[in-house]
């Protein structure tokens, strides 16, 4: 995105004359120079290959890999002097091996185009950060287990529509985030095997006449095999909208925590308490914790998603090969994606450093008759009644104890037997909150037994 | 979206007191009765299951489920009655149920919810469209591979920025989008493979107590396992927001497509002519033939997308387990899958149909000095120049022509010669457009061969 | 969206023929039969025009107006029948025209087309929804006036991070929605006025040689005036997207009540209790109150804003003048339009409706060191602190309070002056919620008396 | 968005700690730096009323407003050290403030706190842009002027479906857009015009105690009034959203008209050159201009709307006042902005460099039977056919016309008669391009008068 050097030029707004408007809008160093270490990659494996199949010399592609790793070391430790002028990432490291190696750098380019160069060096970056939000999303998985593992027979509220619905675990409840970030890392991991061809070779748009040998570069860079269509490989930009698709869901799954972690931690709920560190305070309230980062994280949704809107509106419409437009893809992944990094970041340390109120937790699962269902699933099972009779005789009795002032528990045998005359004590056995998860042991329920059957699956899993 | 009947009680829409809000705003039979299919099939499978496990008695289970066909049946002849008063599809067919066989219905909604029985319902359909989109795909890349083979070796021009390139073949444009198409099908196989676990027997929210077997139910369905959490069991979309960013892309490859046949039928191109059946014409212009279908198509991303939008922000930030908000899910994906469907079917129908224009396409691609870099190439290849040199001495041979009002291959060898003396009269074998084409035999290129090498490919995969 | 009838053609979808699949997507009279009223209006204002020009004959218009009043009829009463082989409204009006009075209907169609013809059609319509708009907004704000009356002074916490900062009134908070839903009544009646040109005799695109009077239908239409530019008039659809911008942001005011009204009706909170009416219950759990409207209406902004991005997607990119992509526009906003309609009827109903609850927003209020701003301005204001200084002061005095389990009026003279020697008994005055209200009287501040001098204001100008 | 520096820090993004995290994601300073002047700006004419109001002495305001002049100039000057443990801009400029001057600073922030002086802020900062935006968009609207009045009368297609349909005039085309940014700047002024409202002296939420003059810095600061709810004040940002709404309209007609650039470039229309300025070439193929500059404001609609529904993603359900959520508004805001600017500088440029190439346009406009419409409307005028009748006629005449393999003016009069007898050689005059759009002077058609007539209109509104 447009830094703040670049606006500074625009002070001047109107003043500014058509070369100074057409440079700014136009070049691409600004943000493409992210690209350097895969751009001095993919040229390294292009300048071996254009050896081994003896389109240049065997010494003329030395001088140039080694002439590009000075280059990469420049700009690692900082003394590389990036030139607008020169346009691109591309154009830059070049003209500098050309001030380092001479005439053979005027080989390098042979037998491919800055199209596909970009292509490969984007679809580089865009594989990494896919195998970096694996590693995030599974570190994330596990501090989830962690706490899970922690509290697997704690009970806490269930909540369908913010109301208590029925009593379930904390562990449970864990869980259930880490199936979802657990099918994140699915759609990174399928997204990458899908982008993992290699476009370089494709040069323009047209392939080349030159006895190039693709699949050698593909090997080189790590991909599976070379793209198949050279129109395709320099107009093809899936790969980083689906990395966006994948990122925008992974978004929408941490905003849906974080704002449970925020009306967890009013004063209100007081289900968990969030650490110091990923809190601010107030200098006059001691006790007011804000969760800034939860509510950030939260937000990440916005600027995530809006980068795959972005990216999806540009290349709409946009017929082949390569048109200008395309350039606008790389400042919205990279923003995306180190948006996503800090969330994940973010979350994993919150989720680490969360304490639960376990009291507050089972205190508000006790509450509000959250037990009838088990009551009425009871008198299906013990007494044999269909299940919409029970659901009736349940009601009767939960209108009855909040007439009282109790909770189910509380109401003796005959006002229950009043109820249904073949009710037991027996019943008493599934009102209590824990008999309650406890008896939840369907495959996937809320049950601790069920809980921790997942959790060592889990760490199976991601160990 | 709100039908007309719907929208007509809203004629006097501030009259319309409380209840009718509430009702209009709250009933989901609407839309979701398009689920009754699913609904019925997944309830079949429930009560085999109950019996089975000897939750119910196996005479119930088999009037449950013989009731359960004829109201199939009644739907699917039209003859059912749907009541707005019963909400959503499943009170409907339960309801009809109670009906047709009596006290053994109440014993059906045993062990679940309908929580976790839209969940099922939906998944089901949205499974069944992602099959019929890779169907639908697999056709229009067999139309696109039929044109590829008519036209393996005719010459077009290559564009980037919309201006000539250098030639490339009409079989190697029309497989460009076959790779494109073919990616979205693996996306929808990514995305069904993810979706396939059944989360019915996760009830409302916590799991049951009865002795449920939730494998079953997921086999008898075609899943291939229950899903792990209950929790996430209802509360998960992932499924639907993968579906439609799988459509998404799509979308935007066809509206790709779209627009390049739009500008190749203008009268300023004539690139392709389209069938009657896929344009519209003018009473008074018998000549002019609207490109109807393809800017119909080309627009179809905004539904898609727009869709996708929708429920992206519908589930940003929604605490678990099921939150109403939810019941916004499928009026988008009905109205994107419909709409992909009818734009994939347009698209297939015009592909099949659509004659190209072989001459014009031809010299079209023979124009603008298309083929200076392969005589750049050639001086690479032949001379061993380096790149940027071969560069040098193009332009000014391309400049000398353009000067003449003459494109290269007019161009004496005397002329050539003075622009570099070491030029040979071989030149002339890679400048003409055809002799272009050929010699891009890296893989992938535009050479008629290698167009060839991937038709054969592609039947085989696709046949 | 493609409505269930239109799915059934697509039973056996690979089996429909080109014909059929071309039918299915270029047909509009599927959606745009709800413009019939408009498209009548129009024709009517046009027939009238073309007689006062001398163009047809005052009998021939007479006819033609009267013979529309006809269908008119018809079509409201339900006796129309519609013709998908007539494609569109127009078409389906004029046909049926034709049948009631013969010839003089051909003279109807005389210097206009159908593409000036739908855009009046389209922009009437709109035009109409930004009016009722304004009036659902109004009747919103003053069933939020009628809250904030009741309770101009009852005290309830001030959230910033969803945790408590200051005490506000509930009359403040009530009066906050009224500026957005006011600020959104502004937006449409700026849309409205800015949309309010005739496109009508722009005829097909570049205007027409009849000698037409365009401010006569102009006016007769309720217009402010033609549109200047035929190009524009018939390619044009800001209105459209106006419209979706201002309903898009009101949707996210929506949201943002809704959301509030949910946390609001938890167990946790019970600060409000939504009527039966826009509540569904529990059979079971009695006590169960789902705040469902509340949750749709917070969900309304994904369909609403979802179209606004539709259309854009739509729009962005395409030519002059008319392109088909552009019918895709009306069921985006038909949509939208319905949605916010009902949207803004449900949250008048359950504002209307609301009970406060107002112990517990009081004690709420009164908890968490809530009026420690209120100490650290009196210690500015009363003994001359500089901020920063008595801001220490204060967090001293809470860190003490909370040391010994009580709140900050509970602190004794003697615990406040070892904070700060110069605190004397008058800052007891400060320190209770209901004197901290009070003594917000900055404008627009807290204060009840503030609230209502606001109140009175917004009677007046929504009266 | 994340800058270089900052990302370097997540080099080993795994080992960051998390206090790195959190301050990686809630630091401000990075973006909201760019504030610095409306900050200033703010402050100075908050201590001007502190000190009018007598709440701090005038001694102490007249220290502050010299020490914050000092800092602007010190910031100006690039002489300043931001420093990221401050946070924010505030903070920066207020421990910069404390160097200076000591004691007095520490009464600066006395009766306000950072979530109204943020919004004030901001609210300067986007109101500046509104203005900048209708400065720009009047510049371009003078530039296409200045197009249309070079070519009021000249030729060419008008298109629909990208068909030729009837020939228009150069001076309309250019002016179809005019209306566009019109309206655009209408939007901008409403938009400027709603937002010209201060939130200072809110407070954190409710007001403050100090008897300050809201309307005095309101005053200050050019906003026509103070805001009148002070929850609204410091949670509002519809000011932000209404911007990016009306940019990316305007970003919509951007990228209609850069796509016409686009094909109007390509060699087969070849209607415009555009200037080298605003192009970039081949170094090989001398002949070649990509039009750059167009694709890449065709592109623009993808960022700018894209931050639209990023910040709209973020405030859906935000909960009442203020959350850190909305610290994500500042970057999409800042990044829509300033591409918005570049967009229109270079379509401004753009479009004062283009050169029409007149006669392409006329013969692309007489081929065709474009004049078609120009000899039914004749049929109907001179002759008092029915329109629907006219039409006929007219087919017949152009399928004899194709058939002959000529033009309508080129077929003889008996030929004219054999269709129908009445018609007269009066009708040559209306088929030659030039009288057919002469011929269209309805108010805002295409002919020569009429576009002059706008011009006029134009130069008085905008000059």
């Amino acid at each position: 995105m447009t830094d703040k050097t670049q606006n500074a030029m625009w002070g001047g707004r109107f003043a500014a004359g058509p070369d100074a408007i057409m440079e700014a809008i136009n070049a691409s160093i600004g943000f493409d120079r992210r690209l350097f270490a895969q751009d001095i990659e993919g040229s390294r494996a292009h300048a071996a290959m254009l050896a081994a199949t003896g389109i240049i010399s065997d010494k003329d592609a030395e001088a140039i890999r080694e002439g590009l790793l000075t280059v990469l070391s420049e700009i690692e430790t900082g003394k590389f002097a990036f030139s607008t002028a020169l346009e691109d990432i591309h154009m830059n490291v070049e003209a500098r091996l050309k001030e380092l190696i001479g005439e053979p750098a005027g080989r390098l380019h042979t037998a491919r185009s800055r199209n596909d160069q970009v292509a490969t060096d984007f679809r580089l970056w865009v594989r990494e950060r896919c195998d970096e939000a694996v590693g995030q999303l599974s570190a994330l998985c596990m501090a989830l287990v962690g706490q899970a593992e922690a509290g697997a027979e704690w009970v806490m509220p269930g909540f369908t529509h913010l109301q208590t619905a029925q009593p379930v675990t904390w562990g449970h409840h864990m869980l259930a985030y880490v199936e979802m970030f657990a099918r994140d890392i699915g759609r990174f991991r399928d997204a990458r095997a899908r982008m993992n061809e290699c476009p370089l070779g494709a040069a323009a748009l047209a392939g080349t006449s030159f006895p190039i040998d693709r699949h050698m570069t593909a090997d080189a860079l790590g991909f599976d095999r070379p793209m198949a269509n050279s129109l395709d490989a320099v107009s093809d930009r899936d790969f980083a909208l689906e990395f966006l698709a994948a990122a925008s869901i992974t978004a929408m799954h941490l905003s849906r925590f974080a704002e449970e972690l925020v009306i967890w931690s009013s004063a209100q709920f007081r289900f968990v308490a969030l650490s110091d560190r990923f809190s601010t305070g107030s200098s006059i309230m001691p006790q007011k914790k804000n969760p800034d980062a939860a509510e950030l994280i939260r937000a990440k949704i916005g600027r995530i998603f809006g980068a795959n809107v972005a990216l999806m509106t540009v290349m709409k419409g946009l017929p082949l090969a390569y048109s200008k437009d395309m350039q606008e893809d790389k400042e919205q992944v990279f923003d995306a994606a180190d948006n996503l990094t800090l969330a994940l970041a973010a979350m994993e340390g919150m989720v680490r450093d969360m304490t639960a109120n376990r009291d507050n937790l089972e205190c508000a699962a006790a509450s509000g008759f959250s037990t009838a269902t088990d009551l009425a699933d009871w008198l299906v099972r013990a007494l044999g009644l269909p299940f919409r009779e029970a659901h009736h005789v349940t009601g009767s009795l939960v209108g009855l104890a909040e007439k009282k002032g109790c909770d189910l528990p509380d109401l003796g045998l005959a006002d229950m037997q009043a109820a249904h005359p073949d009710i037991t004590d027996e019943v008493y056995s599934v009102l209590g909150v824990h008999n309650s998860v406890a008896s939840r042991q369907s495959y996937g329920g809320t049950a601790p037994d069920q809980v921790r059957a997942r959790i060592a699956e889990w760490k199976e899993r991601l160990g």
